[in-house]
């Protein structure tokens, strides 16, 4: 079975856009996944294709219909059913290297992309939409986080990178509680004044792995004390857990 | 002054992307924000236009040459200084909405979008780039990011949105620690069986901002419980010094 991607969108012309290019490109090109999108406004019941209306109780911006969007969901379904619905949205859970994985692992998903001020709340629970954020910022609307999250997933697919050890060696993708890289480094060894870590180019392995380690902890620490934080409750039941094996043993 | 964006980039061809569609895409032809673009693999040296090599120290994958880098750089520069160089990496700060104001309302930005294992680090330091992650997930490369951060920061522009309104009352917009966004609902009143809360038809404007209070709180709680923490030493420090000021005047 092919990974299936659906774009429930009011712009499809904006798919498979960056997609469409480079190795997601050739893998779509080489059926290695596949891309549809469905047009919410074709599914409008009046003569001026309305979408969405005044939000109830008052305020700014347009609401989407449930009913449009309910008829959009199964004609995105029809083309291939048992995906999951994603909706774009930042009152979702916020998109991790896990929920790429689940995805990417399954058998495609329905991205519903919104606009305005978003989908009525009842299609959301009507349809048992899963509600994803990409982050913390406000977006002209869900293509953007569309592509974003698709190009996250095809890249793990079969066949669609080179080299599965970078696909899966990177930022976050190793454990629940992940590390920052380490910095990089290449030719030349001098440049502008600026020489490349002694450590990396001496040969040893072990040093290497340690300087590197070491680099990833700071970085992490510095730069993202909400994932390091996450990991200390880890390294501490880890500690227990070792002492008590080792007490049970010995 | 025009708001102007530069993307450094192996994949050009990639922008505007979804970005050259919609109200980005109008106001793009309007004027109201410049997009131009920077081929790295152009300030190659060698007759292979070699952009990257072997990692210093071992492991998978390439590294964009610090030499090569540094002269896009500079290309992208001489067509409008003064820009912040904003590298996409998940080794980065989050990009959260503070960042993508500071961003909108600063003379542009240039926007350097790795691929392979990233940049050499040498490049990024003496270039005294703002490195800026989009979230904690992999992807194949800085363009959907640079995408996504783009959209974020031309909705902001002024002439971009219709209503400012809306462009600044969502999720995120507003204060440092944010709510997620309470539920929407439009017509009709009643669909399969599931009505608009009561509340919202009621007509009563301090009851339904006080129930929309009440959902946003509920599901930051429920889905975001890390903003919702963030909130709650603000909370404590208002309430401490709204009593400490009621006692003075007291």
């Amino acid at each position: 079975m092919t990974w299936h991607a659906t774009a429930l969108t009011l712009f499809p012309e904006m798919f498979p856009g960056s997609l469409g290019l480079s190795l997601a490109g050739r893998a779509l090109r080489e059926g290695r996944w596949r891309l549809d999108t469905v047009q919410i406004r074709d599914f409008a019941v009046d003569k001026h294709r309305t979408v969405d209306d005044t939000p109830c109780g008052g305020g700014a911006g347009m609401v989407l219909r449930p009913d449009v969007v309910d008829a959009a969901c199964e004609a995105a379904l029809a083309q291939g059913p048992g995906r999951p619905l994603v909706y774009l949205t930042p009152r979702g859970r916020l998109l991790d290297q896990a929920l790429v994985r689940e995805l990417a692992t399954g058998p495609g998903a329905v991205l519903v992309c919104g606009r305005y001020e978003g989908l009525d709340q009842r299609v959301i629970e009507a349809r048992g939409m899963r509600e994803v954020s990409v982050g913390d910022y406000v977006l002209s609307g869900g293509e953007p986080a569309a592509l974003l999250m698709l190009d996250a997933c095809v890249r793990l697919l079969p066949g669609v990178m080179g080299g599965v050890d970078s696909a899966e060696e990177e930022s976050f993708s190793a454990s629940e509680a992940p590390l920052l890289e380490y910095p990089h480094y290449t030719k030349p060894a001098e440049w502008l004044g600026r020489t490349v870590p002694e450590v990396l180019l001496s040969g040893h392995h072990a040093a290497v792995a340690r300087w590197r380690r070491e680099q990833a902890e700071a970085a992490t620490r510095e730069r993202r004390p909400d994932l390091w934080a996450r990991r200390e409750p880890q390294r501490i039941a880890a500690a227990g857990l070792a002492s008590g094996h080792a007490g049970t043993t010995d």
